[in-house]
């Protein structure tokens, strides 16, 4: 039997880097919608398999669009197969397998392919799966479209909805080093581009934090800080209330950002940190951490997405941080 | 535990439509064997599950590679399944679901992003599955790029390797259809390219076929009969004999093929017409019979790949029916 979400009936659907001109990013949105029913918020689709759960979930990439210019071509490959294992990693699920379709300009070196797919192989072995297939044909600008597959059992799968106020608000890792690596690129600076050009998907984390029981939600944090609280907060029903000193800024952020604002950027507009978001119930804060390391950010609360700083509160927009609101 | 084929370690990879300028198929696709591991010839990737397997595949498609210019948003995205969907027949499995990545020009009317997408849900629903997920962003070119899942046991999944000396060839439904859409649209008459625009995977066929125990190898034929037969087998280590006059010719063949000859062409070397090609013990043929309609086009010899025709043998090579050998 297939469902396509655990209660609702839904879809999971992702936006990525869209600038529709006419169309606008919510109406397209709203129009697959209402063609393919209803929609469900997560970073995989989910499907029953003997009392198991298989995710799966499939990410596009576009030379112009989603590739530094920096970029080599190992750092291309590496990237398409990482955005594709965060999401099953968010899902705390163990990637069963990782397919490629690939379209190429038929003008390309033949190296540079070569290094495209040693960085898919290099990524996809680090995170202790393979690639199981895929497809090639030539096209106009060289295009990358990734499927993970994982799996996990009932009781481990964990999704963007479940938490609860007083659940603590953490995460993997550092955050604003993808922000950074931006800023770092304009400059000529690309030693501190590493985190923006080499995710790491959090994979070995995911799967250790569904192992726990104590986390009640998770995601990626692909898309920014500011995003994924809003999108965490609409899945569960509940707030969020960000600490800014409890934040862990990013190395790149602390040695490229030129004031603490333009850091608090980096960490909450900026895409492509593939850190793993996720609220703990407090009373078992530290099995989780046990299981890998986790910084304490916040905690959800009834309502509204805030950021205390500085002994105030102010409100952080699906944007990010608002100078002055 | 994830096996990459059944026995051999290997990888499923499809190259569809290459026209690499200096790069070449063969030497692209022995790059991309070399860098991932031993490659495998099927139509999905398989993967262990529970005594089951799950197999999967992936195609992406291009508006100005694979979509003809008169085909309608409604084709366009019926046709991204389709090609999804076939792969999953050719199985025998059954399909579990499937996932759309989309890039879509900024520019594009939201009337014709709704109708893509109305094509997609027709095409699922009528091949009892549905859409899981997917991923949108905006491209220069519109890009579709589909994943289908699917499922079958261990007993009874159908691959291109299996066929022995004596088994009888072959196909469902009707072949050259697809290339006798192409020139059907060359010349203005889109009432005979139907065939071209809403290819019909053989999903029930399959799961039928597959559920008989008398098919010993299957595919499917989308990249036209000849390299199918080479490409069956190549799989397989066999030959094949066809016998010209027993191959069911698509009504719009006899519509618009000026000659035999032709018509042969049609059949033999134009993509698209996603039948399934298989072969059968003989002693089992009715059983697969009842399984759903069938001709037998000819048998599995020992080797080379042969059409008798006029009482005469003349070798079949990959790209087709070639006159005067």
């Amino acid at each position: 039997m297939i469902i396509r979400s655990l209660e609702t009936e839904g879809f999971v659907w992702g936006i990525s880097g869209m600038r529709f001109s006419d169309i606008g990013e919510r109406s397209l949105i709203s129009k697959i919608t209402e063609v393919l029913g209803g929609l469900e918020h997560d970073d995989c689709a989910v499907v029953e398999l003997d009392g198991d759960y298989l995710v799966v979930t499939t990410d596009m990439l576009h030379r112009e669009t989603d590739f530094p210019d920096q970029a080599t071509p190992w750092q291309i490959g590496w990237m398409s197969a990482a955005v594709n294992l965060s999401d099953i990693a968010a899902m705390g699920a163990e990637p069963l397998g990782v397919l490629i379709a690939s379209g190429i300009p038929p003008e390309t070196d033949l190296e540079f392919v070569e290094e495209i797919f040693e960085g898919i192989r290099d990524c996809v072995k680090a995170h202790g799966t393979e690639v199981l297939g895929g497809d090639t044909d030539a096209h106009r600008e060289l295009t990358i479209c990734g499927t993970a597959l994982g799996r996990v059992s009932r009781e481990r799968i964990l999704r963007r909805r479940g938490a609860r106020p007083g659940d603590l608000l953490c995460t993997t890792g550092s955050l604003g080093g993808a922000g950074a690596g931006l800023k770092a690129l304009k400059i000529g600076r690309i030693d501190l581009a590493r985190r923006l050009l080499e995710p790491c998907p959090r994979v070995r984390e995911g799967i250790a934090l569904a192992g726990t029981g104590a986390v009640t939600a998770m995601m990626d944090n692909s898309d920014g800080l500011a995003l994924s609280l809003h999108d965490l907060a609409e899945a569960g029903g509940t707030g969020f209330l960000v600490e800014c000193e409890r934040i862990p800024i990013a190395e790149e952020v602390r040695a490229i950002a030129e004031s603490d604002d333009e850091a608090l950027e980096m960490v909450l507009r900026a895409g492509g940190d593939f850190e793993l978001l996720l609220t703990v119930r407090e009373d078992m804060i530290d099995d989780a951490r046990k299981a890998c390391e986790l910084t304490v950010i916040g905690r959800a609360v009834e309502t509204g997405i805030w950021l205390e700083r500085d002994g105030s509160r102010i409100p952080i927009s699906r944007r990010g941080y608002e100078h002055g609101s």
